[in-house]
């Protein structure tokens, strides 16, 4: 078993992007459906990518367990999972955690940067740790089968996750912070304790994660996925590349500002780079993911390493994390 | 094979319903979770279901596909399937058709009484047959395995919709008009437009719809079943009793009234008789359906018959219909 999968992308989704999928040799992408958006809206974002998978049969399907992969590389397809950056989805709802998995939600981040009603995130000054409902949701994340993700969540908050949680959990998209100093990069104790509880990192490609910004060489990158591995073990890591292929900077505002506030917030950007920085030359487009392979390879990793990064262990991840605790 | 089923109730539903579905030998039931609500609305009875699926894993359990009533009869439980009597839930948006579907709904009136945006309901003067939505929303409901239910529909757009639907449709709970001359229930031409294309029909023990009413016998109810089979073919019969155990009155002023008007509306009954109809003696619970049995065994059915009527013909109907067309 070989399989490629992105655990992060939010493409301006087009039918270019899904051929682009399939030149990459993806077999699975995690989608983010919901930044602010509430359960309604978040819903339409469902229905549109139904539209999709309807109109594009040959190129994508719609992914809901791990043999859902299996299934997408076997018919040369490649498996949408559905996941949130934030819990608006849920709104202040615990039933909608199952509603939610039953629509193919696979992944919700606790927080988006802000404190939300489940923990803090990580543009806050403050982080108490896991609410009172944080605490509840987990437990309901856990019964259903929906990965708890803390990518944009403090420090605190997320070793209480990998903690409280009697399931792993994931860091899909960032980067060591010892590698590079970013607000989203997480350290040690952070990584020590998602991996320790059978959790995954996945390496972000997005520059403001970067060290050396856009300009991070693929060997830079994959050196640091070597001293990440070497470190923690590499069974614990994928790739999250980040990937917004094709956003207007509109999206970029959007994400950061939703409707939580009427000034302009820069997030990881500033008011002399506000829009969505410039990619490093080595990745575009999901037809660069072979790129990463070479890298690795580059690198000193063999073929078993390489193709654990490049999507097995986050397959492994799938078949055990995305089916309900009592099935 | 032979399954028990009964193809539709809207019971007060509670633990003593559950244990009285498996005293009854029930390996199917199609609750209705929706007569006037909204999309969020019919979500929050879904959330409801889903704390009664985890309450009672060993009496119910949720049912999405055929096989799950293989499954519930094979672990001694009684699987639950979704469904409307209005297209409330779906409101404006052909999109929720899907995401419906993925929820677990498996049937859907097009209207309630009433006119709907996709067809005319019973109670109207006047009957134009499907809209133009309608049209639409049935293409996507065959699409998806979402099964067309016209109980309460006007003739003219059963017909069209039986014509319409490329596949079969039904007509959960109701009786022949030439048995007992209630606005609810089918007239000849209605009934051979649904049985010719494949369609099914559930016999209904809502005293409204009974010959008698209320002090209609056994007896009575299984002739027209026998009346009933030899014209039309006993495959395309089964039983759906629309039992509504201990619903308090208001409900049934819900269903009538919903938040269509402001004034008292009687459907099926009367000033006199506002509140839900007595039941017939030999059906109060779901324990009494082996009683069914007994009567159809009385007025000369073989076994095979029987366990057609009793289930296994909505079982047929359930494996052909409930997956998506291109599935």
């Amino acid at each position: 078993m070989t399989y490629r999968i992105d655990c992060l992308q939010y493409c301006n989704w087009s039918e270019d992007i899904f051929r682009q999928m399939r030149e990459g040799g993806l077999d699975a992408v995690h989608v983010t459906i919901s930044y602010h958006e509430n359960f309604r809206e978040t819903v339409l974002n469902v229905e549109q990518w139904n539209r999709w998978f309807e109109q594009h049969p040959d190129l994508i399907m719609k992914g809901r367990w791990a043999s859902d992969v299996k299934l997408a590389h076997d018919t040369g397809r490649t498996a949408i999972f559905f996941g949130f950056q934030n819990p608006s989805p849920i709104e202040d709802d615990i039933g909608l955690v199952e509603v939610w998995h039953d629509l193919g939600a696979r992944f919700m981040q606790l927080t988006y940067n802000n404190q939300s009603l489940l923990a803090t995130g990580c543009y806050e000054d403050e982080d108490p740790g896991l609410t009172r409902m944080g605490k509840q949701v987990i437990r309901e994340m856990n019964r259903v089968g929906l990965v708890v993700d803390m990518s944009h969540s403090a420090d605190r908050s997320t070793i209480e996750a990998a903690d409280h949680s009697e399931r792993p959990i994931a860091i899909t998209h960032a980067n060591p912070f010892d590698w590079h100093a970013a607000r989203r990069n997480k350290p040690d104790d952070v990584i020590r304790a998602v991996v320790q509880n059978g959790g995954m990192m996945g390496f972000s490609i997005y520059p403001h994660h970067l060290a050396g910004g856009s300009d991070c060489t693929l060997k830079g990158f994959c050196q640091m996925i070597a001293d990440t591995a070497e470190r923690y073990g590499v069974t614990h890591f994928g790739i999250g590349s980040d990937l917004c292929q094709n956003q207007p900077d509109s999206v970029v505002e959007w994400m950061r500002v939703g409707r939580w506030t009427k000034e302009i917030d820069y997030g990881e950007g500033s008011a002399a780079n506000p829009g969505f920085p410039k990619q490093p030359y080595w990745f575009h487009t999901n037809a660069d993911f072979p790129r990463l392979e070479e890298g690795l390879k580059e690198v000193g990793f063999n073929a078993r390493e390489i193709a654990d990064i490049m999507g097995d262990n986050w397959f492994r991840f799938f078949e055990k994390n995305f089916v309900p605790s009592d099935g």
